[in-house]
C-alpha cells in the first residue's frame, strides 16, 4: 500500500495557521501518543478524531502546523490514519517532523478550493490533486527521497528496513 | 563562532514569494556552486551577490525558498556568508534544505517591519531579533538538535565532526 498515492480520499477542511497546539493540545501531552490523538483539533473540530477514517485528507489554509516543534503534532495525524495534509504553506518545523514520522504533506496554492466532505484523488509522485469533478491541481514537486521514507513509514522506520535487509543479505 | 548568534547583521530586504529559481538560477545549475553564488538574486537584487558581505542577513516576505527542492538554493547562501534568513514563512523543502546545509532560518511573524539596511541582532536559542532601536521581535523556537547542525556548518559537517571524534577517543 502506497500512502503517495490516494483515489477516493475524504475530506476535512479547516482554516489557516492550524498551530501545534490545536493538532496535539498542551493539556494532553504528558500521555501518549494514543491519548493525544483523542485531542486532534478539538477546539476547531470537535468531532473529528472520533470519526476521521483511515485514509481521509486533512486541507487547510495557509502555515499549517506552525507553533512548537513537537513532533506528536504530526504523529496524531499518522496514528489516525490521516492519507495526507494539503495545503498551500507549512510550518517550516513541521514540515521536517511530518516526513520524518511518516506524514505526507502536499503543498498545493489551490488547496482552498476543496470542499469540506468532498471526495480527492492525489498522486504526490506526479504533483497533483484531483477534484471530484475531475479539476487538477498542481503540487510541489517533492524530493523521491522524502517521499521514500514516507511510504516506508518514516525515518526511523525506514533506517530499520535498511539495517534488516543489510544484515539479512 | 556561533551563527545562531549575531549583533549587527546587515539587512538586504527581499519581498514575498522569493523562489529557488531566483536563489540559484536554472540558466546558472550546470555550473559548480560558486558560479551559481553569483547569480543569486540577481532578477530581484542584481547588486546582492557582489555585494553581501559574511554576517549580513536577508529579511523577506513570506513564502521564501517555495518552488524546486535543490539544494543549492540554501547552499549559495552559506557561500556567500548570509547568517540567516528571517522570514514570516518558508517553503517546507527550503526550510528542510536550509539547516541540512548549516544555513539558519528565523521564522519571524513580524519579520516586515524590519527596514533595508538596518542592523539588527539577533539570538536563534533566545527567539529573538532586536531592531537597531532596541524594538524585540519573537522567532519560532527551533529544536536544540537544529541549531547544533547550524553551528557545526550542516549535516554532513556535524556526521563527519561525530566520526572524528569517536575514531580518536
Amino acid at each position: 500500500m502506497s500512502v503517495t498515492l490516494a483515489t477516493d480520499a475524504r475530506v476535512w477542511r479547516v482554516g489557516a495557521d492550524v498551530d501545534t497546539d490545536a493538532l496535539a493540545p498542551g493539556h494532553a501531552m504528558k500521555h501518549g501518543i494514543e491519548v493525544i490523538a483523542r485531542h486532534c483539533l478539538e477546539t476547531l473540530r470537535p468531532e473529528f478524531a472520533a470519526a476521521v477514517q483511515p485514509g481521509d485528507v486533512i486541507v487547510a489554509g495557509p502555515n499549517f502546523g506552525i507553533g512548537s516543534s513537537r513532533e506528536q503534532a504530526a504523529e496524531v495525524l499518522v496514528r489516525l490514519g490521516v492519507a495526507a495534509v494539503i495545503a498551500p504553506s507549512f510550518g517550516g518545523l513541521y514540515f521536517r517532523n511530518a516526513f520524518n514520522v511518516g506524514l505526507l504533506l502536499l503543498t498545493c496554492d489551490e488547496a482552498q478550493q476543496i470542499q469540506e466532505g468532498e471526495r480527492i484523488a492525489f498522486d504526490a509522485r506526479a504533483g497533483r490533486v484531483v477534484r471530484a469533478g475531475g479539476q487538477v491541481l498542481a503540487t510541489e514537486p517533492i524530493p523521491g527521497f522524502l517521499l521514500d521514507m514516507v511510504e516506508a513509514g518514516g525515518l526511523l522506520a525506514q533506517l530499520q528496513q535498511r539495517f534488516k535487509t543489510r544484515s539479512s543479505s
